[in-house]
Protein backbone atom coordinates (compact mmCIF):
# COMPACT_ATOMS: atom_id res chain seq x y z
CA UNK A 1 0.00 0.00 0.00
CA UNK A 2 2.47 2.34 1.04
CA UNK A 3 5.26 3.85 -1.44
CA UNK A 4 8.66 5.18 0.42
CA UNK A 5 9.28 8.60 -0.13
CA UNK A 6 12.57 10.57 1.37
CA UNK A 7 10.87 12.05 4.53
CA UNK A 8 9.89 15.38 4.95
CA UNK A 9 13.03 17.84 6.78
CA UNK A 10 11.92 17.71 10.39
CA UNK A 11 14.02 20.17 11.45
CA UNK A 12 15.08 23.95 10.74
CA UNK A 13 15.65 24.86 6.72
CA UNK A 14 18.92 22.90 6.36
CA UNK A 15 19.82 24.97 3.30
CA UNK A 16 19.58 28.33 2.09
CA UNK A 17 19.75 27.60 -1.16
CA UNK A 18 16.45 26.62 -3.28
CA UNK A 19 15.82 23.06 -4.08
CA UNK A 20 15.28 23.41 -8.12
CA UNK A 21 13.71 20.55 -10.49
CA UNK A 22 17.11 19.91 -12.49
CA UNK A 23 15.79 18.50 -15.97
CA UNK A 24 18.92 18.59 -17.87
CA UNK A 25 21.54 16.09 -16.75
CA UNK A 26 23.95 13.54 -18.51
CA UNK A 27 27.41 12.57 -19.45
CA UNK A 28 28.07 15.66 -21.36
CA UNK A 29 31.36 17.66 -21.58
CA UNK A 30 31.70 21.20 -20.13
CA UNK A 31 31.53 22.66 -23.73
CA UNK A 32 28.80 20.36 -24.77
CA UNK A 33 27.38 21.29 -21.35
CA UNK A 34 27.50 25.54 -21.91
CA UNK A 35 25.81 24.74 -25.41
CA UNK A 36 22.87 22.55 -24.18
CA UNK A 37 22.46 25.31 -21.40
CA UNK A 38 22.07 27.88 -23.71
CA UNK A 39 19.93 26.22 -26.43
CA UNK A 40 17.88 25.34 -23.31
CA UNK A 41 17.98 28.76 -22.46
CA UNK A 42 17.31 30.10 -25.86
CA UNK A 43 14.45 27.45 -26.46
CA UNK A 44 12.66 28.58 -22.88
CA UNK A 45 12.85 32.07 -23.64
CA UNK A 46 11.06 31.82 -27.30
CA UNK A 47 8.48 29.40 -25.30
CA UNK A 48 7.79 31.73 -22.51
CA UNK A 49 7.18 34.69 -25.01
CA UNK A 50 4.70 32.54 -26.99
CA UNK A 51 2.80 31.47 -23.91
CA UNK A 52 2.03 35.09 -23.59
CA UNK A 53 1.34 36.12 -26.86
CA UNK A 54 -0.85 32.91 -27.65
CA UNK A 55 -1.83 31.27 -24.89
CA UNK A 56 -0.89 27.65 -23.50
CA UNK A 57 -2.80 26.28 -25.38
CA UNK A 58 -1.40 27.34 -28.38
CA UNK A 59 1.91 26.22 -27.39
CA UNK A 60 3.24 23.28 -29.57
CA UNK A 61 7.08 21.67 -29.72
CA UNK A 62 6.31 23.02 -33.47
CA UNK A 63 5.57 26.65 -32.72
CA UNK A 64 8.67 27.05 -30.35
CA UNK A 65 10.95 25.54 -32.96
CA UNK A 66 10.05 27.91 -35.33
CA UNK A 67 9.89 30.85 -32.81
CA UNK A 68 13.97 29.94 -31.79
CA UNK A 69 14.81 29.08 -35.60
CA UNK A 70 16.08 25.19 -34.43
CA UNK A 71 15.02 22.14 -35.42
CA UNK A 72 11.68 20.59 -34.59
CA UNK A 73 13.85 17.46 -32.87
CA UNK A 74 16.10 19.47 -30.74
CA UNK A 75 13.20 20.77 -28.87
CA UNK A 76 11.86 17.42 -28.61
CA UNK A 77 15.28 15.96 -27.63
CA UNK A 78 15.41 18.70 -24.71
CA UNK A 79 11.87 18.35 -23.22
CA UNK A 80 10.78 15.05 -24.34
CA UNK A 81 7.22 16.17 -25.21
CA UNK A 82 4.92 19.23 -24.41
CA UNK A 83 4.74 18.18 -21.01
CA UNK A 84 8.16 18.13 -20.27
CA UNK A 85 8.17 21.34 -22.11
CA UNK A 86 5.73 23.05 -19.88
CA UNK A 87 7.31 21.61 -16.33
CA UNK A 88 10.62 23.27 -17.46
CA UNK A 89 8.93 26.57 -17.79
CA UNK A 90 7.39 25.99 -14.40
CA UNK A 91 10.40 25.67 -13.31
CA UNK A 92 12.43 28.51 -14.66
CA UNK A 93 8.85 30.35 -13.26
CA UNK A 94 9.37 28.89 -9.43
CA UNK A 95 13.55 29.21 -9.38
CA UNK A 96 12.65 32.86 -9.40
CA UNK A 97 9.84 32.73 -6.86
CA UNK A 98 12.06 30.13 -4.21
CA UNK A 99 14.91 32.30 -4.81
CA UNK A 100 12.87 35.39 -3.22
CA UNK A 101 11.10 33.19 -0.26
CA UNK A 102 14.88 31.31 0.30
CA UNK A 103 16.92 34.46 0.02
CA UNK A 104 15.37 37.13 -1.11
CA UNK A 105 14.28 40.50 1.42
CA UNK A 106 11.69 40.03 4.27
CA UNK A 107 9.32 39.65 5.05
CA UNK A 108 8.81 36.78 2.24
CA UNK A 109 12.82 36.06 2.67
CA UNK A 110 14.69 35.79 5.83
CA UNK A 111 14.27 38.43 8.61
CA UNK A 112 10.62 38.80 9.54
CA UNK A 113 8.20 36.53 11.87
CA UNK A 114 7.35 32.89 10.84
CA UNK A 115 3.58 34.47 10.68
CA UNK A 116 4.84 37.67 8.77
CA UNK A 117 7.02 35.20 6.42
CA UNK A 118 3.60 33.24 6.03
CA UNK A 119 1.31 36.26 5.10
CA UNK A 120 3.63 37.24 2.53
CA UNK A 121 4.25 33.46 0.74
CA UNK A 122 0.76 33.46 0.22
CA UNK A 123 0.38 36.45 -1.21
CA UNK A 124 3.46 36.09 -3.70
CA UNK A 125 2.10 33.09 -4.36
CA UNK A 126 -1.46 33.79 -5.20
CA UNK A 127 0.21 36.56 -7.72
CA UNK A 128 2.70 34.33 -9.20
CA UNK A 129 0.28 32.08 -9.58
CA UNK A 130 -2.50 34.42 -10.93
CA UNK A 131 -0.13 35.82 -13.50
CA UNK A 132 0.52 32.44 -15.30
CA UNK A 133 -2.48 30.28 -14.65
CA UNK A 134 -2.94 28.57 -17.64
CA UNK A 135 1.13 27.27 -17.44
CA UNK A 136 0.30 25.61 -13.82
CA UNK A 137 -3.18 24.22 -14.78
CA UNK A 138 -1.66 22.45 -18.00
CA UNK A 139 1.40 21.60 -15.96
CA UNK A 140 -0.41 20.07 -12.65
CA UNK A 141 0.46 16.44 -12.12
CA UNK A 142 -2.38 13.55 -11.71
CA UNK A 143 -3.89 13.11 -7.96
CA UNK A 144 -0.72 10.15 -7.47
CA UNK A 145 1.75 12.55 -8.12
CA UNK A 146 0.51 16.05 -7.79
CA UNK A 147 1.80 16.37 -4.30
CA UNK A 148 5.66 14.47 -4.69
CA UNK A 149 6.04 17.17 -7.58
CA UNK A 150 9.93 18.86 -7.01
CA UNK A 151 7.90 22.52 -6.54
CA UNK A 152 4.97 21.49 -4.65
CA UNK A 153 7.23 20.01 -2.71
CA UNK A 154 9.88 22.95 -1.89
CA UNK A 155 6.91 24.83 -1.02
CA UNK A 156 5.37 22.74 1.39
CA UNK A 157 8.90 22.34 2.98
CA UNK A 158 8.74 25.97 3.40
CA UNK A 159 5.33 26.79 4.75
CA UNK A 160 5.65 23.28 7.17
CA UNK A 161 8.79 25.00 8.62
CA UNK A 162 7.24 28.53 8.92
CA UNK A 163 4.17 26.74 10.60
CA UNK A 164 6.13 24.58 12.91
CA UNK A 165 8.22 28.16 14.34
CA UNK A 166 5.62 30.13 14.78
CA UNK A 167 2.94 27.16 16.60
CA UNK A 168 5.22 24.34 17.82
CA UNK A 169 2.27 22.64 19.22
CA UNK A 170 0.12 22.08 16.20
CA UNK A 171 0.36 19.29 13.55
CA UNK A 172 2.65 21.31 11.52
CA UNK A 173 2.35 19.23 8.46
CA UNK A 174 -1.33 18.88 8.08
CA UNK A 175 -1.66 22.36 8.60
CA UNK A 176 1.13 23.23 5.91
CA UNK A 177 -1.22 20.66 4.10
CA UNK A 178 -4.19 23.19 4.65
CA UNK A 179 -2.42 26.12 3.53
CA UNK A 180 -1.21 25.25 0.57
CA UNK A 181 -4.67 23.82 -0.30
CA UNK A 182 -5.62 27.38 -0.59
CA UNK A 183 -3.42 27.55 -3.24
CA UNK A 184 -3.85 24.95 -5.21
CA UNK A 185 -4.06 26.29 -9.36
CA UNK A 186 -7.39 24.46 -9.70
CA UNK A 187 -8.77 26.54 -7.14
CA UNK A 188 -7.64 29.74 -7.68
CA UNK A 189 -8.67 28.95 -11.38
CA UNK A 190 -12.14 28.18 -9.88
CA UNK A 191 -12.35 31.11 -7.79
CA UNK A 192 -10.82 33.91 -10.22
CA UNK A 193 -12.71 32.54 -13.77
CA UNK A 194 -15.52 30.68 -12.91
CA UNK A 195 -16.64 32.73 -9.37
CA UNK A 196 -15.07 35.89 -10.48
CA UNK A 197 -13.07 36.85 -7.65
CA UNK A 198 -10.38 39.21 -7.33
CA UNK A 199 -6.52 38.85 -6.61
CA UNK A 200 -7.46 40.94 -3.67
CA UNK A 201 -10.69 39.42 -1.88
CA UNK A 202 -8.18 35.69 -1.82
CA UNK A 203 -5.47 37.28 -0.26
CA UNK A 204 -7.59 38.72 2.54
CA UNK A 205 -8.69 35.13 3.11
CA UNK A 206 -4.93 33.78 3.18
CA UNK A 207 -4.76 36.33 5.93
CA UNK A 208 -7.22 35.17 7.81
CA UNK A 209 -6.47 31.60 7.40
CA UNK A 210 -2.78 32.59 8.50
CA UNK A 211 -4.23 34.17 11.62
CA UNK A 212 -6.32 31.20 12.28
CA UNK A 213 -3.70 28.72 11.43
CA UNK A 214 -1.16 30.69 13.82
CA UNK A 215 -3.64 31.36 16.25
CA UNK A 216 -1.57 29.37 19.31
CA UNK A 217 -4.78 28.81 21.45
CA UNK A 218 -7.76 27.68 18.94
CA UNK A 219 -11.44 27.20 21.09
CA UNK A 220 -14.78 26.63 20.31
CA UNK A 221 -17.51 28.86 18.47
CA UNK B 1 -12.66 35.25 -18.77
CA UNK B 2 -15.52 34.18 -17.10
CA UNK B 3 -17.82 30.82 -17.43
CA UNK B 4 -21.34 32.05 -15.66
CA UNK B 5 -22.42 29.53 -13.15
CA UNK B 6 -25.48 29.30 -11.20
CA UNK B 7 -25.12 31.32 -7.87
CA UNK B 8 -23.90 29.02 -4.15
CA UNK B 9 -26.91 29.48 -2.41
CA UNK B 10 -26.12 32.32 0.12
CA UNK B 11 -29.03 32.22 2.41
CA UNK B 12 -30.09 29.22 5.04
CA UNK B 13 -30.09 25.39 3.42
CA UNK B 14 -32.78 25.92 0.78
CA UNK B 15 -34.56 22.53 0.78
CA UNK B 16 -33.86 19.48 3.07
CA UNK B 17 -33.67 16.55 0.07
CA UNK B 18 -30.18 15.44 -1.12
CA UNK B 19 -29.25 17.59 -4.08
CA UNK B 20 -28.69 14.37 -6.82
CA UNK B 21 -26.44 13.60 -9.47
CA UNK B 22 -29.04 11.97 -12.24
CA UNK B 23 -27.27 9.88 -14.61
CA UNK B 24 -30.29 8.46 -16.08
CA UNK B 25 -33.28 10.38 -17.97
CA UNK B 26 -34.90 10.42 -20.92
CA UNK B 27 -38.10 10.17 -22.72
CA UNK B 28 -38.66 6.92 -21.16
CA UNK B 29 -43.00 5.35 -19.77
CA UNK B 30 -43.24 3.81 -16.74
CA UNK B 31 -42.95 0.60 -16.89
CA UNK B 32 -39.40 1.06 -19.58
CA UNK B 33 -38.37 3.24 -16.42
CA UNK B 34 -38.97 1.00 -14.15
CA UNK B 35 -37.10 -1.61 -16.15
CA UNK B 36 -34.41 0.68 -17.00
CA UNK B 37 -33.77 1.77 -12.76
CA UNK B 38 -33.90 -2.26 -12.18
CA UNK B 39 -31.36 -2.72 -14.58
CA UNK B 40 -28.80 0.16 -13.45
CA UNK B 41 -29.45 -0.98 -10.06
CA UNK B 42 -28.15 -4.62 -10.83
CA UNK B 43 -25.62 -3.20 -12.97
CA UNK B 44 -24.32 -1.12 -10.21
CA UNK B 45 -24.36 -4.08 -7.80
CA UNK B 46 -22.41 -6.03 -9.93
CA UNK B 47 -19.90 -3.08 -10.60
CA UNK B 48 -19.53 -2.36 -7.12
CA UNK B 49 -18.86 -6.09 -6.36
CA UNK B 50 -16.09 -6.03 -8.66
CA UNK B 51 -14.78 -3.10 -7.36
CA UNK B 52 -14.43 -4.51 -3.92
CA UNK B 53 -12.76 -7.52 -5.23
CA UNK B 54 -10.43 -7.09 -7.95
CA UNK B 55 -10.08 -2.89 -7.27
CA UNK B 56 -11.05 -0.27 -9.47
CA UNK B 57 -8.10 -0.41 -11.71
CA UNK B 58 -9.61 -4.00 -13.07
CA UNK B 59 -13.06 -2.70 -13.41
CA UNK B 60 -13.90 -3.11 -17.07
CA UNK B 61 -17.19 -2.54 -19.01
CA UNK B 62 -16.68 -6.04 -20.14
CA UNK B 63 -16.46 -7.70 -16.18
CA UNK B 64 -19.05 -5.86 -15.22
CA UNK B 65 -21.48 -7.37 -18.27
CA UNK B 66 -20.23 -10.41 -17.49
CA UNK B 67 -20.81 -10.12 -13.65
CA UNK B 68 -24.25 -9.17 -14.43
CA UNK B 69 -24.85 -11.69 -16.95
CA UNK B 70 -26.20 -8.98 -19.85
CA UNK B 71 -24.52 -7.85 -22.93
CA UNK B 72 -21.87 -5.35 -23.36
CA UNK B 73 -23.95 -3.06 -25.16
CA UNK B 74 -26.13 -2.50 -22.33
CA UNK B 75 -23.23 -1.56 -20.21
CA UNK B 76 -22.31 0.67 -22.63
CA UNK B 77 -26.06 2.41 -23.28
CA UNK B 78 -26.40 2.48 -19.62
CA UNK B 79 -23.46 4.44 -18.71
CA UNK B 80 -21.59 5.97 -21.81
CA UNK B 81 -18.23 4.37 -20.96
CA UNK B 82 -15.71 3.64 -18.44
CA UNK B 83 -15.73 7.29 -16.26
CA UNK B 84 -19.24 7.34 -16.84
CA UNK B 85 -19.84 4.29 -15.06
CA UNK B 86 -17.10 4.95 -12.37
CA UNK B 87 -19.04 8.37 -11.07
CA UNK B 88 -22.31 6.32 -11.13
CA UNK B 89 -20.67 4.46 -8.70
CA UNK B 90 -19.35 7.32 -7.06
CA UNK B 91 -22.89 8.84 -7.20
CA UNK B 92 -24.60 5.84 -5.65
CA UNK B 93 -21.92 6.60 -2.30
CA UNK B 94 -22.28 10.59 -2.27
CA UNK B 95 -26.30 9.58 -1.63
CA UNK B 96 -25.83 7.43 1.34
CA UNK B 97 -23.84 10.70 2.72
CA UNK B 98 -25.55 13.26 1.49
CA UNK B 99 -28.73 12.05 3.62
CA UNK B 100 -26.76 11.24 6.34
CA UNK B 101 -25.92 14.96 6.69
CA UNK B 102 -28.53 16.18 5.19
CA UNK B 103 -31.50 14.19 7.11
CA UNK B 104 -29.48 11.43 9.25
CA UNK B 105 -29.34 11.87 13.01
CA UNK B 106 -27.15 14.61 15.19
CA UNK B 107 -24.04 15.48 15.05
CA UNK B 108 -23.71 14.80 11.39
CA UNK B 109 -27.29 16.22 11.12
CA UNK B 110 -29.66 18.52 11.72
CA UNK B 111 -29.85 19.27 15.86
CA UNK B 112 -26.60 19.76 16.73
CA UNK B 113 -24.51 23.36 16.36
CA UNK B 114 -23.29 24.13 13.95
CA UNK B 115 -19.51 23.57 14.99
CA UNK B 116 -20.26 20.10 16.24
CA UNK B 117 -22.31 19.19 12.72
CA UNK B 118 -18.82 20.28 10.67
CA UNK B 119 -16.93 18.16 13.03
CA UNK B 120 -18.74 15.03 12.37
CA UNK B 121 -19.19 16.02 8.86
CA UNK B 122 -15.19 15.56 7.74
CA UNK B 123 -14.97 12.50 10.05
CA UNK B 124 -17.97 11.42 8.28
CA UNK B 125 -15.95 12.24 4.69
CA UNK B 126 -12.90 11.26 5.54
CA UNK B 127 -13.63 7.58 6.13
CA UNK B 128 -16.01 7.90 3.42
CA UNK B 129 -13.14 8.51 0.96
CA UNK B 130 -10.63 5.97 2.67
CA UNK B 131 -13.43 3.41 2.10
CA UNK B 132 -13.37 4.16 -1.49
CA UNK B 133 -10.54 6.00 -1.99
CA UNK B 134 -9.11 4.31 -5.58
CA UNK B 135 -12.71 5.24 -6.73
CA UNK B 136 -13.02 8.88 -5.72
CA UNK B 137 -9.25 8.97 -7.71
CA UNK B 138 -10.23 7.40 -10.73
CA UNK B 139 -13.91 9.69 -10.82
CA UNK B 140 -11.84 12.89 -9.86
CA UNK B 141 -12.43 15.38 -12.50
CA UNK B 142 -9.68 17.37 -14.22
CA UNK B 143 -8.71 21.01 -12.88
CA UNK B 144 -10.94 23.28 -14.92
CA UNK B 145 -14.15 20.95 -13.38
CA UNK B 146 -12.83 19.83 -9.73
CA UNK B 147 -14.75 22.17 -8.10
CA UNK B 148 -18.22 22.16 -10.51
CA UNK B 149 -18.92 18.63 -10.29
CA UNK B 150 -22.53 18.08 -8.59
CA UNK B 151 -21.26 15.91 -5.76
CA UNK B 152 -18.25 18.67 -5.00
CA UNK B 153 -21.01 21.09 -4.57
CA UNK B 154 -23.28 19.37 -2.54
CA UNK B 155 -20.71 18.74 0.35
CA UNK B 156 -19.12 22.83 -0.69
CA UNK B 157 -22.47 24.41 0.08
CA UNK B 158 -23.33 22.80 3.23
CA UNK B 159 -19.77 22.81 4.67
CA UNK B 160 -20.51 26.62 3.61
CA UNK B 161 -23.45 27.16 5.51
CA UNK B 162 -22.35 25.83 8.46
CA UNK B 163 -19.64 27.75 8.48
CA UNK B 164 -22.12 31.01 8.13
CA UNK B 165 -24.08 30.14 10.48
CA UNK B 166 -20.59 29.26 13.06
CA UNK B 167 -18.65 32.71 12.19
CA UNK B 168 -21.10 34.93 10.57
CA UNK B 169 -18.17 37.87 10.46
CA UNK B 170 -15.49 35.30 8.26
CA UNK B 171 -15.65 34.35 4.58
CA UNK B 172 -17.66 31.71 4.89
CA UNK B 173 -17.14 30.69 0.89
CA UNK B 174 -13.25 30.94 0.98
CA UNK B 175 -13.01 29.12 4.35
CA UNK B 176 -15.27 26.42 3.23
CA UNK B 177 -12.89 26.00 -0.02
CA UNK B 178 -10.29 25.86 2.86
CA UNK B 179 -11.82 22.94 4.44
CA UNK B 180 -12.95 21.04 1.51
CA UNK B 181 -9.16 20.95 0.17
CA UNK B 182 -8.51 19.01 3.34
CA UNK B 183 -10.86 16.67 2.67
CA UNK B 184 -9.72 16.18 -1.30
CA UNK B 185 -9.04 12.99 -2.18
CA UNK B 186 -5.81 13.37 -4.03
CA UNK B 187 -4.53 14.82 -0.76
CA UNK B 188 -6.27 11.76 1.31
CA UNK B 189 -4.10 9.25 -0.77
CA UNK B 190 -1.03 11.17 -0.47
CA UNK B 191 -1.15 11.16 3.25
CA UNK B 192 -2.39 7.95 3.98
CA UNK B 193 -0.47 5.73 1.27
CA UNK B 194 2.42 7.63 0.27
CA UNK B 195 3.33 9.15 3.82
CA UNK B 196 1.52 6.52 5.97
CA UNK B 197 -1.01 8.68 8.24
CA UNK B 198 -3.74 7.09 10.08
CA UNK B 199 -6.90 7.92 9.45
CA UNK B 200 -6.96 9.00 13.57
CA UNK B 201 -4.26 11.55 12.81
CA UNK B 202 -6.60 13.03 9.77
CA UNK B 203 -9.56 13.46 12.38
CA UNK B 204 -7.28 14.77 14.57
CA UNK B 205 -6.33 17.31 11.84
CA UNK B 206 -9.71 18.04 10.84
CA UNK B 207 -10.99 18.50 14.83
CA UNK B 208 -8.04 21.27 14.81
CA UNK B 209 -8.44 22.82 11.49
CA UNK B 210 -12.41 23.28 12.35
CA UNK B 211 -11.90 24.68 15.86
CA UNK B 212 -9.31 27.21 13.88
CA UNK B 213 -11.77 27.85 11.35
CA UNK B 214 -14.97 28.40 13.81
CA UNK B 215 -12.79 30.74 15.95
CA UNK B 216 -14.66 34.02 16.49
CA UNK B 217 -11.38 36.40 16.94
CA UNK B 218 -8.56 35.13 15.21
CA UNK B 219 -5.25 36.90 16.93
CA UNK B 220 -1.65 36.99 15.80
CA UNK B 221 1.01 34.39 16.91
Amino acid sequence: MSTPLPPFPKGPEPATQPVLLELTSGPEGPQLRADAARNRARLLEAATRLVEERGVANVTMEAVAAAASVGKGTVFRRFGDRTGLLMALLDHTERQFQAAFFQGPPPLGPGASPADRLHAFGCGALRQTCDRLDLYIAAEPDASRRFNSAPYRVRFTHVAMLLREAVPAADGELLAQTLMGYLEPALILHLTRQRGMTVERLESGWHDLVERSTCPVPFRA
